[in-house]
């Protein structure tokens, strides 16, 4: 028999995939270019051409059997190898190869790195709004994800209601700055408090709470400045990383678990996520693709047109009255739903072709969420929709 | 604190990964030419010009967007399509779309096909020998795998052992033909056998019982001969499949799950797959992968080679008394140790430099594996170094 379990999960279809679908459906209709879909966050912007330049470069110089050959469940050592310099000399860490994991994207590395550090009935906290997917990654490892809600005033930590949600079954705190779908990027005095006041836990329940650090949107970051890097302040950190956003290849599914080494247990971690790919049928990402990126470390696509994005986006919203904080990275941003329904207000922004996604699956009810990684000349004809939708309020 | 759970399985490293590092170390001293390294299941032959033709086709003239776009999780629909259409021309069989999940090798298609088809506690039975990763791939669902003993005439199925391990709570049979480590093919009479024992069964206990079907060999097959299709045989089959054998791309993880048309559920435990791999990081095989693989359906390396050494060895070996079925596939012969004892008679074997795998963690104690998937000239050098072994005994 089909297990009952996965088969009730076939009922829901996601809010996004829904809104993408009628998107999809009204451009049959009116033409896409018409439509202004800011329902996904797929990455607009090419994959930058060193990276089909390594490809191509591997697959007509090296030997098949080394690019197609089998990797060790850790990943390749080259590849870890390249990876611990590049983040060392990146963000002055000392990573060796033992510290690296390499996976299939950043939902590979929370996978694993959850399972590394919690038992099943475990406690996971992290912190509205959310990536919905964290509720099947976290859940699904028999660990049970509790939510803080939301500091709406700025997205950043609210400390009384952390402090209130870590207990003695909390094994791992999981965050993700430059946030989905918030756009908001922890402030390194954030960081410092949270690491703060994650060692004080770890004192008081005697024994370790990792932090899992959710990075995919570490280079999509505005204004100059840099994404504060979570393990410099806090020892127990494992950061996950995706190259879907950076390198435009969400397909590609190939991210990494990189292991603090000053964590407890430092050098064994890795080595324990590869015996646990064993059990879930991941084993180690492809070959060929772990040894691309590792020929492109710290190159991205050309990722400006985020910003010019966010700041059209974000002074029309303003503009037009809407409360909403402004990124400091990512290609989201997530004002405050006019009349506070925020489902309401995204059906109604549907008669002016305006695909909105409500942010209540993301934790944050009564927001929504904008995903700007569209074209530009469409972003800028998509206000005078937004202003025509706003006189109705 | 990190899992106890993964964390006691560090210690064990696998026998085979001891001995092949152990043949590395022994080339390191005597050159690895004159090392009979018979350790590893790794394709010996190149990658067909035809997969890399395609891979930089798809770089070069396609759009980057596309080819490294999001799959869905069920895999990119030209993708599930055009292996629906290879597998009905192939196989006779009615699959569309909708029946095929691409996975991320075999280790992914076991992983989701037996979380479809069972819950934790359910029971999965296995045949004698069998690769050990089965443990894993079954047990860390939450299911049990039973094993059934090996039938050591002829690697076929002792019925009557089969009979008895089939109870009410057994949702699956697992089953690998060819098979890893005999070399070993199911006939048709074994499987139309299996298929009534187990129709039979679903009615007694009055449940599905899903036949998982792993046919990464499916292609390496002697004689002139066609392995027969699983599926044919019996209606709840679920083939898993992997590219890593018959393209030599073990590296880059690329499979599916072909749900048979007449299985009970047919229409939803693709969709159910995609629902599973949300929660154990999954996501999707990488999409150029999964598009070029599309592209060569029915292509494989040149894999004569196999057939080759197979008949070198079996002669050599029948010639010099071993008890050994003759394979049917695969790159594998498994033999009895002379003297009953796996384990001395490998460890003697390094002697010689013979490097050989007691199968006793394949469930086939006082027999050894050999993965002829090396260079036909080194297994003809091999022959003396066997010939002194055996003086011995």
């Amino acid at each position: 028999m089909v297990s009952e379990d996965f088969k009730s999960m076939l009922q829901g279809k996601s809010v996004i995939r829904q809104l993408s679908e009628y998107a999809t459906a009204r451009g049959a209709e009116i033409g896409y270019e018409n439509v202004f879909d800011y329902s996904l966050g797929n990455p607009s912007v090419p994959t930058p051409k060193s990276f089909t330049d390594a490809m191509i470069r591997l697959l007509t110089e090296e030997d098949p059997m080394t690019i197609h050959g089998y990797s060790q469940s850790q990943g390749i050592p080259r590849v870890r190898q390249a990876h611990a310099d590049f983040l060392n000399r990146k963000y002055g860490m000392k990573y060796t190869a033992e510290h690296l994991f390499m996976t299939t994207g950043a939902a590979g590395a929370i996978a694993h790195a959850t399972r590394a550090v919690t038992k099943p009935g475990d406690e996971v906290v992290t912190i509205a709004p959310f990536f919905p997917e964290y509720m099947q990654y976290i859940n699904r490892t028999g660990a049970e994800l509790k939510v803080v809600p939301a500091k709406t005033s700025d997205f950043q930590i609210d400390f009384d209601a952390m402090d209130a949600a870590i207990n003695e079954k909390t094994m791992a705190v999981l965050i993700n700055s430059p946030n989905n779908p918030s756009g908001a990027m922890y402030s390194e005095d954030t960081l410092k408090k949270l690491a703060a006041l994650m060692y004080e836990k770890q004192d008081k329940f005697g024994h370790d709470i990792f932090l899992i650090s959710d990075e995919p949107y570490r280079e999509i970051v505005f204004d100059g400045k840099e994404a504060p890097y979570p393990a410099h302040y806090y020892d127990n950190t494992l950061t996950c990383y995706s190259y879907s956003k950076s390198l435009s290849i969400p397909g590609e599914r190939i991210g990494y678990v990189a292991v603090n080494p000053a964590a407890t247990d430092a050098d064994i971690i890795s080595v324990m996520c590869g015996q646990i790919s064993r059990g879930i049928g991941h084993n180690c990402p492809p070959s060929i693709i772990q040894l691309a990126v590792s020929e492109v470390l710290g190159e991205t696509a050309d990722l400006s047109v985020y910003e010019r994005n966010m700041n059209i986006l974000y002074d029309e919203l303003t503009a037009l009255g809407f409360e909403v904080t402004r990124p400091g990275g990512t290609f989201y941003i997530m004002p405050k739903a006019p009349g506070g329904d925020s489902i309401a207000f995204c059906n109604k922004a549907k008669e002016y072709d305006l695909i909105l996604v409500p942010a209540d699956s993301f934790s944050a009810p009564g927001f929504f969420r904008m995903a700007y990684c569209i074209d530009t000349e469409k972003v800028e004809r998509s206000l005078e929709a937004l202003r025509r939708l706003m006189k109705t309020y």
